[in-house]
């Protein structure tokens, strides 16, 4: 009698075409901590999941999540305890004038509301973003994309400026240079943008261009992009659903890091540790006169349990002295990494910070042709050796390295020396 | 010293125009069954909530999710047997060729993806939705909504096309009538759209018209109109978020009461009792074909935790016969409305089916003039007296009343007494 596999009774029921990783996808019926146990009681140490920041299943957020549940679970048309003290305790964690919290379900959903934000607070219609982003799934944020395909065209009220990248710079050009250079972009976008009648309501950026390969950027450009943008009528959002959350291990939000305080700040993926919790982070009066003009309301979103979980996450990120944890643990990974990038050619950059690399592969590190096929080969095999990675970037030949932020220095090494070793036989 | 209270400091941090039910604003500790406790322990029956459709705060609901939340929780580009198993139940809860699921959070995003889905597969953009609709919180929803206030205008590529009711219609129309004007007005939206080269992509309607105050439709008018729009191009949406899950006691899904199979189904509210568990179902062929060019990926949904929540939802549904509850509570819940109608002039319309009716409050019978002014008196007082509802329609004459499918005949007896105490002392 036959009987269909798991991955044909997906197909079946799900397409072929949902993404799945790895030539040989895997199927995981445990997690804990960094762990993830395959169903055939094999441990993949997963130095890619950064929606688990905390851990998988961690205890904490467990318990928080059942005993809320078990207690109440109800939407925001009445008042309740949890649901502001939390509101309380992440306004309380960005700068001003970032003091009231909009709850949505996923980052898409925050970017989503942001660009509606934006555009109702300007009275523009117009977008910027990075080219190579991905930020969410919604009609509007897949008009804005460059990282990946979609069914619709590129909008024609929006702009796509490349982010600089040091690595990819020609020999000897200086950080001031390539600084000139994407503001002299930035700035031909925002006119043109105005020369046919839609002006910039918002650049939309993730200040660690983590889709875009967390690029080796000049400091201080985004500072700059913002006066541009703000001097043009629009404001800046920042997406922080790759780089929030203690991720770079020297802040706790990643624009902190570009010395600039956004009109609007979008949460997702590690916010709520897998359970969906999302938001906005923005002015009242903003949140108020678009609330005047447009009923928003999100269903799930701003739940007690969402709440709950969202504190849960905060205690543990606290508590447990991650973001400490995402420095030195980083710290030590990137000295690794580097160590490596040494005695393997193939390594044509290592770059990122806390516990965020991506490490470029090359097939020469004069040409630095994008080792694609290598990659994927690098990417495989890791899985093979229980090691959970993936890869990025427009050929697809930059290592993910962004595991959980309790990833310690023995789970480094481990990591590392695999990798030593899959670079060795490759 | 200065104590601010709940509500002012949920304005401080979460502005003061996120909707709230009441005059007074309700603040609930605990949920149980048809129940929610208040701070000053007061119970209030739920006649109202949807989305807790087993019924609040469910042991088997919270169960499930605590015991998936403590072994795993990952997105779906790792395999999982709990994601395909639920993805497998619900297609097979659909018609042909309703039979593959692709898992979003929230219907906002449901409904964002089936017009994506749409528009994809006709190769048009034109939407058309019925007249007084919300179907989502995103830009391309705000954009069709009729029912609320929101900060974008009216989709150009759009058109609303009012939904008749009998109850309204002018004395002595036939529903054949009735029909014949909507699709009138249906084939009008049609060509206009074609005639300005945006031809219909999709006609978008919540198949019980839950928005539009439940109206009486005349029987069949659906599957005509469906018939309609695919006929030049389009696609039939049926948004199951507010009818779906044996709310209307005869059937599963609200579109099997009109005599039809959709093209695309948006699934939301019920589905994880709370949980943010949202999907469109459709067919396998557009699924994919969608998927090839246009990657779509959803972080959090499909997640063994939702896919845990959904098959408890669907187990409880079943074990505990709701539909057939649905139907037989709310026959008797319709039998004591329509008494109560003979009895207070006020009541002008007693509508719906299953759990969810429509009754609507007018100064006199004759004129049918709204009074609403009544109608928020009527909620505020049966608030006071113990039992939460609310009320909907352009007027906001009329009262809501959807409670959780575990609702008793006890329920509807205290309910329906209570509300003719208000009506009898108004």
């Amino acid at each position: 009698m036959y009987e269909p596999t798991l991955l044909q009774r997906r197909y079946r029921v799900m397409g072929n075409e949902a993404p799945l990783f790895y030539d040989q996808p895997l199927t995981f019926v445990k997690g804990e901590g960094v762990w993830l146990t395959a169903e055939d009681g094999r441990r993949y140490l997963d130095v890619y999941n950064n929606v688990p920041c905390v851990g998988h299943c961690h205890p904490g957020i467990v318990a928080a999540m059942q005993r809320q549940a078990a207690q109440l679970n109800i939407h925001t048309r009445y008042l309740n305890e949890q649901v502001v003290a939390y509101a309380e305790r992440m306004t309380a964690l960005h700068d001003d004038p970032l003091d009231c919290l909009m709850f949505t379900c996923t980052g898409s959903e925050a970017n989503e509301l942001a660009l509606r934000l934006a555009r109702f607070v300007t009275g523009n219609t117009g977008v910027i973003v990075s080219d190579y982003n991905y930020h969410g799934n919604t009609r509007s944020l897949a008009e804005l994309a460059t990282a990946m395909a979609t069914s619709e065209a590129f909008s024609a009220q929006a702009r796509a400026v490349p982010i600089p990248c040091l690595y990819r710079a020609p020999a000897g050009t200086l950080a001031q240079q390539l600084e000139d250079q994407y503001i002299a972009h930035l700035q031909a976008a925002i006119d043109s943008l105005k020369a046919q009648g839609t002006p910039v309501a918002a650049l939309l950026i993730d200040t660690l261009f983590a889709n875009e390969s967390l690029p080796r950027v000049p400091a201080g450009f985004v500072a700059r992009a913002a006066e541009l943008v703000r001097a043009a009528g629009g404001v800046l959002i920042a997406d922080e659903v790759q780089s929030g959350f203690a991720r770079t291990g020297e802040h706790l939000w990643g624009y902190q890091a570009q010395g600039v305080v956004p009109d609007i700040v979008t949460l997702g993926k590690p916010m709520g540790n897998g359970f969906p919790l999302a938001g906005v982070v923005t002015s009242r009066e903003w949140v108020e006169r678009f609330g005047h003009a447009s009923m928003y309301f999100n269903t799930f979103g701003g739940s007690p349990v969402a709440a709950a979980v969202g504190m849960a996450v905060l205690d543990a990120i606290e508590d447990e002295q991650l973001q400490a944890n995402a420095l030195n643990v980083g710290r030590y990974l990137q000295e690794r990494l580097l160590a490596l990038a040494e005695r393997h050619e193939l390594i044509g950059d290592v770059r990122g910070k806390g516990l965020f690399y991506a490490v470029e592969l090359v097939q020469d590190r004069q040409r630095q042709v994008a080792a694609s096929a290598e990659a994927r080969q690098v990417v495989n095999r890791l899985r093979d050796q229980g090691i959970l990675i993936s890869k990025i970037g427009p050929h697809d030949n930059i290592l993910k390295i962004r595991p959980p932020l309790v990833f310690a220095q023995a789970h480094a090494d481990l990591f590392v020396d695999t990798l030593d070793r899959v670079l060795t036989t490759l």
